[in-house]
């Protein structure tokens, strides 16, 4: 029998835990009896557009300790794109090239490692290929910091984003209990939608720390006078006040507060700025107090020394089970996570219909934010426990983390 | 013999070696055979006014592996303050208090662990000391991520915040090179005065990525102009172009570069922001192309997780040395490193008259920055690297690192 090769492509916005996937999918095309070589889309579906390819299985056998190194490697090691394909009802250009794409590689299965765009390229692709009559199975593998994706306890990226944003808090905490002055921190935290991340701030707490003591997500309508009696009760029996703020908050008619519209009020014209300095120009405004915001920026999603064990090993084995998946015939789908257990933390790898997945997104349950709409609840903490469990060992060199070459994407 | 007692503070800004210091100085104390107990005055000088102490010694012994969690604890353990103090000609009443308190408390010895206006206290209790014919050895002990002490190589934890700045850049640059479309980052660095944490982004360079492909320094009068040409020059050679700026940057009148000027142009009012804004407001005017920027924030001075191993080495043995120079004799000096060879990176410690430090600040030399102000030389790096090797053994509990209790401060 010739074997079929398998294409990999990666798409969206980067993570600590992509490349995890990525191998996953390499180690278990090298491994498979059914499957030959792996190649990489440069640049997501835009490299199968364009022709630009990696062979990954050369990769591995050339380059020492490639798998491993893949797997500890932030963003994406086949690079991103932004690509969204038209209804092939309209115009199937693209899919006919890309499908003779497949053809000329001799592709058996294309994996699609993304999150909410790169399943909808999924779903358009697997039902042109039914559409074709194609046997090239079409997987999705999840992926963003951003935990929205349905039908999946929790997407990989989201742990090591989580545990770097805990580390950071708690970092944070340190930092400001220092002096012996009233003052409120304001840390601004990524999720335009969906308040997971800023939620997992919360697993900063420990014995001696509560903070953040304030969690604003953006499935509660921001209210600027219910935050500032938040902040003055909080400063009435704490010196140090620590606020998580989800980028996306808005007030109740929808629009996103930001500094434009905290400031429009007090100067008559228009701030550019984040819900972060939003909030600290009205703390300045309305309390006496001393006050600074802090953007915890791309790090949050690309700081890969920080990385949790839990999210690059269930990242790795997602990787494995798409193409275990395409071996048992599968199309159509994207692989999911179900947690069997909370304590001790279990999870089975399963599939689910791609139709129920893209372009839908998951917030957070109103039952796990409190009833004032200023934290989140002891069972959401409970979810977000275990997904930043376990260190992972980074290679350093020259005190710096070593990293795979990525000179085939800087050009 | 009665044995006398030591008394230890820290004051200034929070860094991630900063209680490595302090370690130095409880371990030599415990070890010494001249001194007791090792007492800690909370929030800097003014734990002495106000007469708030912690027992270190009782720590070091109640609580397991107190040391070494010490050691890896960012931020200061006993709080700091922002106080100088008047001269004593004009007003000794803070210092025949403090003077009496060392009495109290059978001081023999008073470590001040902090940057340029804690050498200013150093130097005024010495002399005031002198002035009463005190014996109570008065010894400064270096602390500012900035590196701008003067008389000695480099300051404890720099190493740490240089470790940071370039593992950050690296890990953004990663980040950014995943989009195949041009792009421009610029991250903005902590060093009002003195360019030394902007510089060490340079060390993210190795032989897939050049980033940071242009660097400005405080040191250098900044060009708005000659920026633009700058970054059209790197545009026209590579897609994603990263820049690392100081948040100190001036033009050639003295004025710092913020937002409110780069937007007052274009918009007729006043932006509120910092350098990494402003330039970003500048490429998106003038020069068609994406762009964003990012402040390393606060974290880059208490990201403890990722410390430099040198940097935590060399500020224990510097609390160490502090101890040693009061046993002999020793007062109104700070603890001073001389590096001794590069390759193989080899230092001293000594000791420097506290009068010729206190209020002076160090910027890097004119010869290390190359002749067009936008980077630095190889000189610069071959200084830099050395501090940023080794990495920490960092505790983990629950999935974040593991620091010592601090709410003796966050009341």
């Amino acid at each position: 029998m010739n074997k079929k090769n398998v294409l990999v492509a990666q798409s969206g916005g980067p993570t600590s835990a992509i490349n995890a996937s990525l191998a996953g999918v390499l180690k278990a095309t090298i491994n498979s009896g059914q499957y030959d070589r792996c190649y990489g889309s440069i640049n997501g579906i835009m490299g199968v557009l364009s022709e630009n390819y990696l062979d990954l299985t050369d990769k591995a056998s050339d380059i020492p300790n490639f798998i491993n190194l893949l797997t500890h490697t932030p963003a994406m090691y086949l690079g991103s794109c932004r690509f969204k394909l038209p209804d092939f009802k309209d115009d199937d250009s693209s899919y006919s090239f890309i499908f003779s794409q497949f053809k000329k590689l001799n592709i058996g299965a294309f994996f699609y490692i993304g999150g909410n765009d790169s399943m909808d390229t999924v779903l358009k692709l697997s039902n042109y290929a039914k559409e074709i009559d194609s046997d090239v199975k079409i997987i999705g593998v999840p992926k963003t910091i951003d935990n929205d994706l349905c039908h999946t306890d929790h997407t990989p990226g989201f742990g090591s984003a989580a545990k770097y944003i805990a580390t950071s808090i708690l970092e944070i905490a340190h930092d400001t209990y220092i002096y012996a002055v009233k003052s409120v921190t304001i840390v601004e935290i990524m999720g335009r939608d969906a308040g997971w991340l800023t939620a997992a701030a919360a697993l900063a707490r420990n014995s001696y720390s509560s903070a953040p003591h304030l969690i604003y997500l953006p499935e509660v309508p921001f209210d600027n006078d219910r935050f500032l009696e938040d902040v003055k009760k909080e400063l009435s029996v704490r010196n140090n006040v620590i606020i998580a703020v989800s980028e996306g908050i808005r007030d109740k008619d929808g629009n996103y507060i930001t500094a434009a519209k905290a400031m429009a009020d007090t100067f008559g014209h228009q701030q550019l700025s984040g819900a972060g300095k939003a909030l600290e120009f009205l703390v300045k405004e309305n309390i006496n107090v001393k006050v600074r915001s802090v953007e915890i920026n791309v790090l949050q999603r690309c700081a890969a020394h920080n990385a949790s064990k839990t999210d690059l090993d269930e990242s790795f084995a997602q990787g494995e089970k798409a193409v275990s998946l395409a071996e048992e015939g599968k199309t159509g789908c994207m692989v999911i996570l179900n947690r069997t257990s909370n304590t001790p933390y279990t999870v089975e790898y399963n599939y689910a219909q791609i139709s129920g997945i893209a372009n839908e997104a998951k917030s957070v349950p109103t039952e796990w934010i409190n009833k004032d709409g200023n934290d989140i609840t002891g069972e959401l903490v409970e979810y977000l426990a275990p997904l930043i469990q376990g260190e992972v060992q980074q290679y350093y060199e020259n005190g710096l983390p070593k990293y795979l070459d990525v000179s085939h994407l800087n050009k």
